[in-house]
């Protein structure tokens, strides 16, 4: 007999916003985690991460006090007290995901799992922290084990909690490095390569391909490109990181550009060239769980090929991102506890709180086109929307992209201040199929930066108003 | 024969947007302005506060360095260079006007109109600022001639140009007072007093209803007047004003609370009780043009019963707020240009920038209980979201109003940062006639303040996660 209705293993986003939802459906629930309740989100990514980039936000705007008619003087930072202030943010949340368990009476299993046969769904049998093991039978078992850092140890990437960072040893450093070599420009490795120069370290970012956050829209890549430069951080784009190993007090990075070799130094490297899934060693071969490339394979509503064996969030692949693992999430536990919904399907958003912020949704303008579909395309700069101008924000703009025939908003770019906030919108009205004409119908309040949003919109037909 | 095809009298927001409207549709356009281009809105309202509100905030977050891990010391402000800066963007947006006419090939005629009999439409004649009068006629006539601050002379509040202020002198005054009585505690007013506040001046805030900003929803009116009275501004609600003198070196405000009258004293009192619209001394008597308590009556389409003439934004009646004038506007310009659109009808969000911002559309949950409406109410306070907490503004809430038997969303009232700048989601969702299961299912981007407002939607029906 099954002690639980469903056992979630991993307590990031998508694990204990899952176990919520199936305990507010009356479902008896266990949340398994091996280290600490609230993943690594909540931990060592998302949330302590923009702890760290308003600290350097913040520090930055003191150099343009002037422009508003102010002044201060001996403009300093704590990095100690910065990095303190970012592991205490992570402690709140970590406690509140402990209070939230409490609440909703989901048993907390501290300890790390593995899958075996087992009846209804796979057994999990517990390895405990505390010491011993348990074995633990539910209705359902639903992986939310998520991913860690890419390691690429043949060219010696590879955090070494010494000079080789990952995003770990990145966000509580002992001391401020005064160089940094970030290899990958994704939003992980453009986020500190953001915070760091913030602070005053020199900043050179490596990517391969040949433009910098390569899943944005291409004119976003550029503007991002742009933006940061001027703030000085240098980057390599088109360039093969071919060794990284430690020398002398730093690090140097070897790599390859159009055929030719050369070498970085610098203080620190970190590594931000990815995600590996936890999908070893948790007993998957054996059940026959689906793979794909690394990510366990799953239908519309998050279940894998074995019986009563759900999969969300990063294991089960892109986009890596908390709100698309809490989704999946969701709706897993309202699917499990019966609920006849259609597949898990609404757009994703993704954001960069790098300085300037980038923000989107849907297709870019290169998918769209690689795909064959009609498009209009609309923009807008934030250098003529008075609240920008109002604010000293104009840094920007807004792109949006309709398909041609029907008329639907399918791909939303943003770039600059707070667009991580305004995104919603568009989020908002691409779930709700919105078309041109109902998005031209909208009134965007004034005066806000958002009304950027409405301009971009109405740029795509032909009938922008401020430009 | 008609020399336009459209006059529109009056270029803010409403009118200038108006006119390029009707330009991109094909039509000979004309517009008439008695001061400057863009209105009170571009060049004493909206865009140059907005200006100051953000000096006064940078100036305040000074005050709260330590708590990010930073530290400057001789924090201060240049009060003219604050001003300056406000008037310079002002001016910005008002050459941007000019050059917008100019692109779209809009005549722009300076001076006072006046409206006489005439064939298709009203004649306008027009008091030219270069002096001598011009007589054109169009097709149509659009009024967007606005409105202006509310003077009550019966009991000396007016503003006088030396200690008692409307707007235009609370937004280029010559030097910074040291305490201020600020009567009306709408968005004018509340605005006013928090960025003299930030500065540091003494502010009293009275109002005669029982509630500081009473067209809120009435736990954002307490939220808002207690996150208000923590930064030190002091608050008078339910207070008649009988009488504002200037008194030594400074002015006595007279109020009657409960019966029992008492003096304020001050250096500056702001005038903050509303607005008249621009509707006298413009012929709109003569003509016969129907009036509801001193604003212009209008359809569906903006027009007035007189034929040919249609009125627009504050002058055609409230809210008086910027984007309903443009969305009547635009409306109006296509209606007059043979389009064959439904009555202009679409949710108007009310933005206060103040610290902190308030934010809201749709109905109060005061409104709906007046009204009879069963519904179903949801909150979520900013203290539990995860980015509001990394970035330290975890000041305020968000709180939603679903109409109970359709599941509509129906109002949306949210208090805190910058959302002014989030409340567009809320309004594409209503304008989009979203419901609760669809709000639901929209995947608000992680880790974002915008979660909130997904967090709301799902407490007004029990499933709230992080509370």
């Amino acid at each position: 007999m099954a002690e639980f209705d469903l056992i979630v293993i991993g307590s990031g986003p998508g694990g204990y916003v899952a176990a919520i939802r199936a305990s507010q459906l009356g479902q008896k629930v266990a949340i398994v985690e091996r280290e600490n309740l609230g993943g690594i989100c909540l931990n060592w990514g998302c949330i302590p991460t923009k702890a760290l980039l308003k600290s350097g936000e913040k520090f930055e705007s003191l150099s343009h006090l002037k422009d508003y008619g102010l002044a201060a003087s001996g403009a300093t930072f704590d990095f100690d007290a910065i990095i303190q202030r970012s592991r205490g943010v992570a402690a709140t949340m970590n406690k509140g995901v402990a209070f939230l368990m409490k609440k909703n009476k989901i048993e907390v299993i501290e300890g790390s799992a593995k899958l075996e046969k087992g009846a209804a769904a796979p057994k999990v049998v517990i390895d405990l922290k505390a010491g011993g093991s348990r074995t633990v039978e539910a209705k359902a078992v639903m992986l939310a084990v998520g991913a860690r850092a890419k390691a690429i140890p043949q060219i010696g990437l590879e955090a070494d909690g010494d000079k080789i960072w990952a995003y770990r040893e990145a966000l509580a450093p002992k001391t401020m490095p005064a160089s940094i070599v970030v290899i990958g420009s994704g939003a992980i490795g453009i986020e500190f390569g953001s915070f760091y120069r913030a602070l005053g370290a020199e900043v050179t970012v490596v990517e391969a391909v040949d433009r910098i956050m390569p899943v944005e829209d291409e004119e976003v890549s550029k503007a991002a490109q742009k933006a940061m430069e001027k703030r000085g951080i240098k980057f390599r784009t088109g360039c093969k990181v071919t060794k990284v190993a430690k020398a002398g007090k730093g690090v140097q990075v070897a790599i390859e550009a159009g055929g030719k070799a050369e070498t970085l130094e610098a203080e620190i490297c970190i590594s931000a060239v990815g995600i590996t899934a936890n999908t070893d060693g948790i007993g998957l071969e054996a059940l026959g769980v689906n793979m794909d490339r690394g990510h366990i394979t799953i239908d519309g509503h998050c279940a894998t090929n074995v019986k009563g064996l759900y999969a969300i969030g990063d294991c089960a692949g892109a986009p890596w991102l908390a709100h698309k693992a809490s989704h999946e999430g969701i709706h897993a536990a309202e699917y499990i506890a019966g609920y006849k919904t259609p597949n898990v399907n609404s757009p994703i958003a993704g954001c960069t709180y790098a300085q300037p912020q980038v923000a989107s949704v849907g297709v870019t303008e290169q998918g769209a086109r690689e795909a064959k579909r009609e498009v209009k395309i609309g923009r807008f700069p934030f250098r003529v929307n008075g609240k920008a101008v109002a604010a000293g924000e104009i840094e920007g703009f807004v792109k949006v992209i309709f398909d041609a025939k029907t008329g639907a908003l399918i791909g939303a770019h943003m770039i600059g201040h707070e667009v991580t906030e305004m995104i919603q919108g568009y989020v908002t009205a691409i779930a709700m199929e919105a078309t041109e004409e109902d998005i031209h119908g909208i009134v965007y309040p004034h005066p806000t930066m958002s009304e950027a949003m409405h301009e971009a919109a109405l740029d795509a037909y032909g009938r922008v108003i401020h430009l």
